[in-house]
């Protein structure tokens, strides 16, 4: 396959070719992602995610920025933005936000961006969203920003998918900071409150610190069967040694995305959360975490339809049938199904 | 198993019992689920779902004491509340609500009132509430109001789960209704602007409205598949006669859940909504498809669990660590699983 090692070696129309390919799920884009996944591994991936209205995209633009162009002590480095799009008559922003991008960001070929609808299911967009990471990664992309429109499960796919979470928050979204949606506080490794530069920013600040305060910080583990699991931060006996509480409580950082304020601190936020994965060995626990998730979930679809292709159309229609009639309940027709499956 | 009679006559404590082996997915729970299966499919699924804030458990405790007290023209009936509680260490509003429901609806032997957090995964939830949606259908609770926290994909469960969905907004959440996210107005089939007595609700409603119109109205298909579709609502060809088109466009309706403002009119809508089943076959189509869900859900844990109890806990822990050395791919290493994997 010729264009792996064209892929591998920076040719950008071979990228997008296979990028394309993985997206639709194709033999070749499959293929293609087996023999570039040794070349993986070497990215950081940082999830961006927050309720539509608190400028995550030209948040995600400014990082882009500020990677390409770091202060004087810093090397640039190559940045990946994947932006997915919750498919809906509704939204349209994406495209609006590409344009935007488009202008700043275009002829730079140490950036590439790459948008996504999630047509059908979110888990399957979890995987293809995997699979476009790792072309990224494969790639040499240093830096890979995943962004998405907080929608509940989606953002936990992300928590799972990047080593390092922003959540993004803005002032005037409502007095009782509603776009924090349970569980959304759980899985940012940073926060950030965008437009800060609006009334009310105090408000929004205060409000996350309290919710912050509130949770008594939990850190996040990653045990070697690959399920994360949270557990208090503060040490269950104080006779524990503080080196070995390392513990991350996230950071509110005020940005203000238009004009670039805040956006040099945020990037070192970001790079003192890399540096804690490392010394934690949380680096390791969350690619380890990442991978099982993919291993696990691959089987699952892999194994139903290999299933699904050995039962005739028929048989399925005549339980369902039953079931519909309410002859067999749920659990009964499952059973029936599996009992009279052709074995492969 | 004698407590499936004592459910089916009506025995509060069996249906408790019941309803605690079905969350805690016990043999004896699965058992009497499947009994009680064929008396299932008489109840009307309400589910309102809507972000933090907008006053959802008031709106369930006004909607129940409204099907208990109802018109002089009309037969009270009975009344489950499933009351679906994200876990999240922020969240604490259910505890609250239930107190409040508590005194309202206390004593009332027509009323049945189960709280179930969601700890564990989402997917999880919706099949443990479909079993609690069950035993209340089976045990003659004509209405079940399910209620949500607003929170992505477990409103498109509860849009699979119910007949009739609610989608709570109020006023004062944030100008753009940022609450509104994509794909939440697909599943409304009435909008509540709840809250009205406040200020802004002329922009909430507007907003609303301007959304609606701007979403060219869908129309929901149910195929014989199973699959839910939306179609155009608008007739492609003029020469379809206007009775074959019989559209839904969700309205919307202004409630004050404290003082109960708005509510009988909001159990007309409902009632007018579940006519507009009857009379287009979705009703029928509704049932269809969420049993069809149920099933190949159910079928996919079934399967891989077997598939899993099958396999050694060793060949896949050393399958797992090939792929995080990264001599596997995942797909590879999904490959090696199921073809080393012994047959049952």
């Amino acid at each position: 396959m010729a264009s792996v090692q064209e892929v591998l070696s920076g040719n950008r129309l071979s990228l997008a070719r296979l990028l394309s390919q993985i997206e639709n799920d194709t033999p070749d884009g499959r293929a293609a992602l087996s023999e570039l996944f040794p070349h993986t591994g070497q990215a950081h991936l940082i999830g961006v995610t927050g309720a539509p209205g608190t400028g995550k995209s030209s948040l995600v633009n400014q990082l882009a920025h500020y990677y390409r162009h770091p202060p004087e002590n810093k090397t640039p480095k190559r940045v990946a933005i994947v932006a997915i799009d919750p498919s809906s008559p509704f939204s349209g922003g994406a495209v609006l936000g590409d344009r935007v991008r488009m202008r700043d960001l275009a002829g730079d070929p140490g950036v590439f961006i790459r948008s996504m609808a999630s047509r059908g299911s979110l888990g399957g967009l979890a995987r293809t969203t995997s699979g476009v990471v790792q072309a990224f990664d494969a790639a040499g992309f240093e830096i890979i920003l995943i962004e998405t429109v907080g929608a509940g499960q989606a953002e936990v796919d992300i928590a799972r998918l990047a080593h390092t979470t922003l959540v993004v928050e803005a002032p005037g979204l409502g007095d009782d900071i509603q776009a924090i949606k349970a569980g959304i506080l759980e899985i940012a490794d940073i926060l950030v409150v965008n437009k800060a530069d609006r009334a009310g920013v105090e408000n929004t600040e205060r409000a996350l610190r309290n919710m912050l305060n509130l949770a008594h910080p939990v850190k996040r583990v990653y045990r070697h069967h690959g399920t994360l699991e949270t557990v208090p931060a503060v040490p269950a006996s104080t006779t524990e040694s503080p080196e070995q509480e390392s513990v991350w409580v996230p950071p509110i950082q005020k940005t203000v995305a238009t004009d670039g304020t805040g956006v040099p601190e945020l990037g070192d936020l970001i790079a003192q959360h890399k540096a804690h994965l490392e010394q934690t060995g949380d680096w390791e626990g969350r690619q380890r975490a990442r991978l099982q998730a993919e291993l696990d979930g691959l089987l699952q679809i892999i194994l139903v339809s290999r299933w699904r292709d050995a039962l005739s159309p028929e048989r399925y229609q005549e339980v369902l049938e039953q079931l519909i009639e309410r002859n067999l309940s749920p659990r009964q027709a499952v059973e029936e199904l599996l009992n009279g499956a052709p074995r492969s």
